[in-house]
């Protein structure tokens, strides 16, 4: 006798979009069912955008947020650096304007015994990204196969890639898909982005250093706080320790915008230099980093611990490897004319005299995109040489006629462009504005 | 001297995306362009599921559904009917189970001197669809070209045909876009697609019947009244005179549901005779027809020249003339037989005595669409023979053992199905239920 056997229940986006939009909470068959069909072709772009618009106005529960996380890291591979002895740990920023601490993190943290497998991203928007510093330095190689960045971790204890076609294709395809469709702005959809891939990354810890203000995806303090607490409690649920600061972002960071000038702001750093907002953050996070590396008891004693790598050169002399082993020229350390240089220079000055008082801070990493420094999309090619220097920053005096900003730039009309937006998005008053402090809060971090 | 033109502002489908997931209003350019761009193919279907989405699940304000309105109406041809003297007034239904009424009020208006140019469509999910049932009419040709629909619509005062090529194309584009992707239940976009159809059609005045109940799109009266009111302010501010009765869909109207079974049930209505029900709904519609169509200086008086037309037998043969000069066969009327007939009928009893207390009846509609006799996907073709007959009502007395319905099927594993279906779906209490107006209320009708 042949049994019939009941086929199986057939898999209908539809459902799962309908489900979504009446603010049902899905099941995690749903969720991966939605994350396998759409990476493997099998819904169209249509139905997972109109889904992904559901989620953004919907939210997602944390249970729906796991499940999402899990699908995206597991459409891919997932590295396995069990083999290397040093604890690995890895730091993400959510983006901003003049962030440019992974360079300095990587070689300070590798230098102190911790191993840092660091995959990154390219600017979008007014932010910008760590793999077009890197490329700024003339022969730097981000696109390294799996077996190079191994070795190349191995050997100095950091390397800096780009995302592999093997890491997370899901969310390779579902990130194209929300740029182009509004729905990138989703705490949900950002926390499995974000951590599905450092997750495939086969590291033991994470720090998230979560921007807040107005160059900065979340503007709002609150909810900073809350993507922050989503990827603490998304990293710990798959036994990660995870910390996430939530830092300032209400204007620049440090003094210098565009590609090769933050890798000349970097090596100030690393020289025991460069501006006093960046050499706190990245103190802070290096301090997490040590600590969650296991080379530190504390974060207090992480942060000494960096400071005295600084004094010694040490974690310079790791940059300087990780250059070279990833096919960048090293002589660019100490003779900064071997990176790109703008042609021109332009001064922006102050109309009048008075205080800093606050800066419109995406409208300056707009400048710089406007200036060829970043990309309105993806396709773009960017201009490694221009961008911005500030003289001034929030809370600074500054007299009538003195420069703010100097303007870095191959092209005039562009340049102009750029100027009038540095101009009216800064705002000069007479009384001092209010101190607020670059670490707004810690979430997580616990052993 | 040459004067340098500031190009035209582009449009930018990712803007207005955003800005109605954000809950801005749209201006009626940002509307007016997303329409035209995605019927026009420049925008791709993945931004428009997105924005359609993201309408959904944020609304729209009256001058933004307005504008949405103009916009698919104006995306094609809006017929010209001024050289036809009588005034020109069409029904719609928001669709729902056994609704039959449009076969019945065409001709039933025309012969009262209103001209009826009805623009009908198919039927898709639990519900019925006009074109259908006159489709299980042998012969009868529902895709007449608009030459020929203005010759039957001057020769017998009514035509029934489906949406033209020409007629709101942005409309067809978009529902197909909707149904695929869960954005079909917003009363915004039900109202801009019905509404910009029916004022294509070049009417002076319109019936709306907007169900509410288990059988309905809006479940609840609330959401039927909601509709209602946005569908006459809409046609009101085109200058057309509009009313919409809200009418239960709690269970099928008339006892017939399924293609060829309607048509007898319609021509037992346009004889004098049919389930009262039906005949009520037909009656109330059809006052307020020939009231606005002019031919009548009340609904009441309306109501009973309606009833002059039926006894006298004029409304049978203006169905009769239209059948014939849209090429169906006219001897259905005489002989159901002509009309395609199920090859087996079975019997739903009840199981216990009492009184039928409740149909769930989208459940209903859909035992009818399992038979055959509807679509779950457009593509589907329709058995216009298939369908069921009840014997019972709500409120009716019922003995255990006596007849429900009938289910006329041709396929016995489908009629097994539908049979649990109806079963499961009618509620046997021993008290009697509250008895409901099957006229829940009027919305607009202002002269």
């Amino acid at each position: 006798m042949t049994e019939t056997k009941s086929p199986a229940p057939t898999f209908r986006a539809i459902d799962v979009i309908r489900k979504k939009r009446d603010g049902i909470e899905l099941s995690r068959q749903e969720i991966e069912g939605m994350v396998r069909a759409y990476t493997e072709g099998d819904i169209p772009d249509y139905q997972a955008s109109a889904w992904l618009m559901a989620v953004v106005l919907k939210g997602m529960t944390r249970p729906e947020t796991a499940a999402l996380t899990d699908a995206m890291l597991h459409s891919g591979d997932v590295l396995d650096l069990s083999w290397l002895p040093a604890k690995k740990v890895d730091k993400h920023s959510t983006g901003g304007v003049g962030d440019k601490t992974s360079l300095i993190l990587a070689p300070l943290a590798a230098a102190a015994g911790v191993a840092v497998p660091m995959i990154s991203g390219r600017g979008l928007g007014h932010t910008g990204g760590t793999l077009d510093k890197l490329e700024s330095i003339p022969g730097f190689n981000v696109n390294l196969s799996v077996a190079d960045f191994r070795r190349v971790l191995q050997v100095c204890g950091c390397a800096m890639i780009g995302q592999t076609a093997e890491i997370a294709p899901a969310d390779r395809k579902l990130y194209a898909l929300r740029d182009v469709t509004g729905t990138v702005e989703s705490p949900y959809l950002i926390c499995a982005s974000i951590m599905s891939k450092k997750l495939a990354e086969g590291i033991d810890a994470l720090v998230l250093d979560v921007k807040t203000g107005s160059g900065a995806f979340m503007k709002s303090e609150p909810d900073a706080a809350f993507l922050a607490e989503l990827m603490v409690e998304t990293g710990e649920r798959m036994g990660k320790q995870v910390v996430a600061l939530i830092t300032g972002m209400d204007q620049p960071l440090g003094n210098m915008i565009g590609n090769a000038l933050e890798v000349i702001e970097c090596v100030e750093v690393l020289r025991g230099g460069g501006p006093g907002d960046l050499r706190e953050l990245c103190q802070e996070l290096a301090g997490w980093m040590l600590h969650l590396g296991g080379v530190a008891n504390s974060v207090a004693e992480g942060k000494q611990q960096s400071a005295k790598l600084i004094s010694s050169g040490k974690a310079l002399e790791t940059f300087r490897q990780m250059v070279e082993l990833q096919g960048g020229d090293p002589r660019v350390i100490d003779d900064a004319k071997r990176l790109p240089r703008a042609q021109h220079a332009m001064q922006v000055t102050s109309a009048k005299s008075g205080y800093v008082a606050s800066m419109q801070c995406d409208q300056i990493g707009t400048a710089c995109v406007i200036l060829g420094g970043g990309r309105e999309r993806k396709e773009d090619s960017v201009d490694p040489a221009v961008g911005i220097v500030l003289h001034k920053k929030v809370g600074d005096r500054v007299a009538a006629g003195e420069p703010l900003a100097t303007i870095h730039y191959n092209a005039n009309a562009k340049a102009a462009r750029a100027r009038q937006l540095v101009e009216t998005n800064c705002e000069i008053s007479d009384a001092a504005p209010p101190k607020r402090p670059l670490i707004r809060g810690v979430i997580g971090g616990a052993p």
